[in-house]
């Protein structure tokens, strides 16, 4: 039972991490429905507001032309049990008359689904690769258990450890097809934070690859913050905002004129107290119901973040060049000594891609 | 005949490794003498001033019983064609009666030996992995091609490119691993040059981990870089003579009394024009008949070099912790633009040791 179990689950979280980035503020759920060994329904939550990844399933069944009473329902997350924008997904498992639910983890937001499904004879199992289910809903778990966005730091920087020339003056550090790579890889976040002066010395669009190529799609929301609202009405964020919305995180002492002069750019405006705060910046973030956000830099906004260690991943893209001085990383003073650096592990085995190489850690 | 003569050119080049490091000014040569498919003697150069591999192959024949009439020499470098410390080897090849030699390379420092060989009826082929010995006699050829050092450049950093943290408080940032490595790769250079702040702020000892070990083989010269000829005499460099010898390259205006006390602590003192030019200092090393040299840093010293575009090969530690701010591998200005930087190519596939990602890179 217990491989077949995996089996169909590998194949829901197959799904789910399709939704990555997409359903904010939900998680991103994948489900599959078996019957007799066999896949006969699946769905995943799609966007927030659309229905749940379990009764796209159980459509989906129906549209196949099978019943699904008696089949066995594998979800990513534990089914919901309170009404939200969606009906409690338990109820509609057993309308379906699904007789075995298998669940990889369960729902921190949620009611334990145990007693409504027990209470009517349905199977349920919980704990099916768990782990790898922890990984792809790691942002809204992180997000419900803590209050803040799952975090990932990226940059690029060179052989010697610079991100731009003294200069600022800008210019790609990386391969191209790491540059692919880590475009196509801003889809499966909620959001994508700069800082002011990365938008002003580099006016990046800060597009996901495939959001600019499938029109349809929106990207990830654009996040810059600056203590005093500074942006650009000619630059790429703005004019790219028909392809993905923009928000401007700002300090106090910002006028009303200023806000809506934003606004009428077509961007949105919130204050925080103090944007140089990045625990403030984050709990924003996690406020609109961003689960995984992407700090792109630079070294002002890096050296902050990484110093108020709220970072869960990086993301470091390495040119295989050097400058022999120029831009760090992380601007400021940062730690009194390595000894009380933060320590990371390698979530995947270094990559070389066309001579850039990358590096996925998460937090030791 | 091509595929036997790679076979025992590996076996050449294996011995000619061993002796990297060791036998400066002169290149570490190895040499085997095959009879009728089976290695009857071999042999490399050990020590500047001690017998040439060539003589020593041929005595190791001799002690085994062996007659080297009618045999093939497989050599690294061409056999040396004038007299030096040692008589040349073309000789001693012809009075042994040697059929047949083969060498990886010629040799740019000695004459053309094909006339002395064939004149007395020994084939002569040269160019067997060619690319192998020019790797492994790379310091020796760059040194006679350019009059400069082969310079490698080193240092271990954060994932956040910085060596150290701001306070410049020394700690390690490699694994044990990475520093074992690190240290016995010392062994393979003839110099390790570091600048006089990393000298005063790490009190380093800069011994090979061998040297260490077996007390009887000197390290690699240990070189401080310094325009004033700065040395604290309760060091550790200056504590640990007895286990390899320490230079200090000091800037004009250094009094001879200075240049005294260094000597009587039992440092060699060596003046150049000005210690802040990478150039000279390199040119210094290699009249002292340097063919390999590692730069260790600090940022001072690595800035300057990495901006004069000396070095041909770069051996980078990155140990996966974040300080969040701190001291940069190089100090200074920098390249204007990455478009104006130094591109490299990794000479082998990136490493962890034990969490600690090594990269060693040579240019582009």
């Amino acid at each position: 039972m217990s491989a077949a179990d995996d089996r169909w689950m590998v194949r829901a979280l197959c799904l789910a991490s399709l939704s990555l980035g997409r359903t904010w503020p939900n998680p991103g759920v994948g489900c599959v429905i078996v019957k007799d060994g066999r896949l006969i329904g699946q769905g995943r939550h799609e966007t927030c507001g659309d229905a749940h990844a379990e009764v796209r399933a159980l459509a989906d069944c129906r549209r196949r032309g099978n019943d699904a009473a008696g089949a066995a329902a594998y979800v990513t997350l534990a089914p919901c049990t309170r009404q939200g924008r969606q009906p409690p997904c338990v109820n509609a498992l057993i309308a379906a008359r699904i007789s075995r639910v298998v669940a990889a983890i369960a729902d921190p937001a949620q009611d334990d689904p145990t007693p409504a499904l027990r209470g009517v004879g349905v199977t349920y199992r919980v704990g099916v690769l768990a782990q790898e289910a922890e990984h792809i809903h790691g942002g809204f778990l992180h997000r419900v258990r803590t209050g803040l966005p799952r975090l990932t730091g990226k940059w690029a920087m060179t052989a010697d450890g610079f991100i731009a020339a003294s200069t600022g003056a800008a210019s790609w550090i990386s391969s191209s097809a790491a540059l692919s790579a880590s475009r196509r890889r801003r889809r499966a976040f909620d959001a994508i934070v700069i800082g002011a002066g990365t938008a002003r010395r580099d006016d990046p669009q800060l597009l996901a690859l495939r959001a600019r190529m499938h029109g349809s799609v929106p990207g990830p929301l654009r996040v810059v913050v600056s203590q005093t609202a500074e942006l650009k009405p000619t630059s790429r964020l703005v004019a790219s905002i028909p392809h993905a919305p923009l928000l401007v995180i700002h300090g106090e002492g910002v006028t009303e004129r200023r806000r809506g002069e934003l606004r009428r750019l077509g961007a949105t405006v919130k204050a925080v107290g103090d944007a140089h705060d990045p625990r403030l910046v984050a709990r924003a973030l996690a406020d609109l119901g961003c689960n995984d956000v992407l700090v792109e830099g630079g070294s002002t906004l890096h050296g902050a973040w990484l110093r108020a260690g709220l970072f869960q991943r990086l993301e470091i893209y390495i040119g295989l060049k050097t400058l022999g001085g120029g831009m760090g990383v992380a601007a400021g003073e940062g730690a009194a000594s390595i000894g009380f650096s933060q320590g990371w592990i390698a979530e995947t085995p270094p990559a070389m891609l066309d001579g850039t190489l990358r590096l996925r850690l998460k937090r030791e």
